[in-house]
């Protein structure tokens, strides 16, 4: 009985925010969802966006399960999770925690979805700061399973065990991290990758749509089945990684010098001048992205691999 | 008629060779495959072996349309394609390409499936070094659809078209370079991204297998529909890439300022010491990959994501 009808409060009514009241919605099916969100029109805005975000399940059920608040502490009260998607502004999220602390349940779990302000730097001002943890999402959550689970050295093992439980339980790819790093995991890998892109295409080796289609049929679908040392480990035949590293280390250290000497050479730095060409060729090659074929594509992909 | 039982040459009976054997029995129902090897037992070998790079196909009409051998000058006479994958050793490619030159049909096209070493390498020795191309697959190639299509500055522009012709008529994704340079793209963008993931673990940011669980449930799947570009240009809503870039150029620029601060610290070059703890990790997380279950989730996701 305990479980039935969990209250859920999603702080924040943005994009990230709507698509974790939805993954809740519709994965866990005994909760309530309380979203909390000063602006003015929060309850008309939500009824018509949210549906959006709804697939194969009845809309109407799940939005009856949904109620407002405009009131910090009542959205909290009660609540068993409350996950935070403010603006991603240190001071916003150290001052709203303490307040959360108060009003929230003792035992209620504390997530923030930041894609970068840690939970060491976030729990300054609160109480007990072994209660909080980031839980960051792939944009959008509602489709992408993954979800980096950082604790901060303070998290308690609990609270991190609690997490990692409720995320298994509903059909995502929970990950806990180590420890806290710049950017995480999951932006810090595609993101090396993003530069060296950048780079290549500031050199005039392949255009931003064909070094797209490159990775669309290569590393695209390999990465989904098997990640990048499960995929060198098998390269490298029975000697594993080790033996791939033998065979071909001298290829790969040309291609990291190559990329660095490229990167310095083209400037591939925030601002270096570099980036309105490749914005342009984008804007060019695509126009305005079908997010809708590309969710629907990807909830294809994710069944397929499924075991 | 012309097209009926045109003859491609594998040179090299390697793996990659036979799955480039495979791609052809299978896609183009219309050839015949001659494989040219110097080893010994090359018949036996081929005919215990390449059966299990024929999915979905009758083996008995593939095996009737394969030939073998042993001498160059018979493997290459009136062959319509010969596609080289020979030893990764330039002595070796420079000195096979004139031989081949010298007995195949004038119009025959010339590929080598080479990881690194350019045509304009390759071709010194040649007479008509506008004929070779290299069309660099991904592994393996009856699976994956990539094909990196590599020009040197003297390749003719009718070899570049008719090499993309008979690709694209026979289910691969060809790409052209638009120049030469090291390693081509697709193993630059992926060797980009493996040196970030070595460079994390060794960090003790994350475990290998951990790693690879956000690669496939994150990054794996997105990239399968929409490359980088294509994904943060959406990302950036209406203002596409550039509006991406305006926003979050920040976060983008700190976590390349990290990656190059944790790559130095952790000395992560080819012999740098840390290979061993991560070949450790590789291996007592997977021990021998199971590859025919990765290719057969590999083509799942394939056929998801195609129209």
């Amino acid at each position: 009985m305990a479980n039935k009808q969990m209250k859920i409060t999603v702080v924040g009514a943005g994009t990230i925010g709507l698509s974790f009241a939805a993954l809740h919605l519709t994965k866990n099916t005994d909760c309530t969802v309380t979203i909390f969100d000063t602006r003015q029109d929060l309850q008309q805005y939500v009824q018509q966006t949210l549906p959006g975000y709804l697939v194969d399940v009845d809309h109407d059920a799940c939005m009856r399960r949904l109620s407002f608040s405009s009131k910090l502490e009542d959205a909290v009260k009660d609540a068993a999770i409350i996950q935070e998607q403010g603006p991603e502004n240190p001071a916003f999220k150290i001052d709203i925690w303490p307040q959360i602390e108060r009003h929230a349940p003792k035992d209620a779990l504390l997530w923030s979805s930041t894609s970068g302000i840690p939970a060491s730097q976030q729990s300054r001002d609160m109480q007990d700061k072994s209660r909080l943890v980031i839980v960051h999402p792939f944009n959008p959550p509602h489709i992408m399973p993954v979800l980096e689970v950082v604790p901060s050295p303070e998290t308690s093992q609990v609270v991190v065990d609690r997490t990692m439980e409720y995320w298994r339980k509903h059909d995502r790819s929970p990950v806990v991290l180590q420890k806290e790093c710049t950017g995480f995991v999951a932006n810090r890998l595609a993101f090396a990758l993003y530069r060296e892109a950048c780079s290549l295409v500031t050199q005039g080796v392949v255009s931003v749509e064909d070094l797209d289609e490159i990775v669309q049929t290569s590393m695209g679908p390999r990465w989904t089945v098997a990640g990048p040392f499960k995929s060198y480990h098998a390269g490298g035949g029975e000697g594993g990684l080790k033996s791939f590293m033998d065979k071909i280390g001298g290829t790969v250290q040309g291609c990291w010098d190559a990329s660095e000497e490229d990167i310095r050479k083209g400037n591939i730095s925030v601002g270096g001048g570099w980036e309105a060409h490749i914005c342009r060729q984008t804007d060019a090659a695509y126009g305005v992205v079908d997010t809708a074929d590309r969710d629907t594509k990807t909830r294809k992909v994710l069944e397929a691999v499924k075991n």
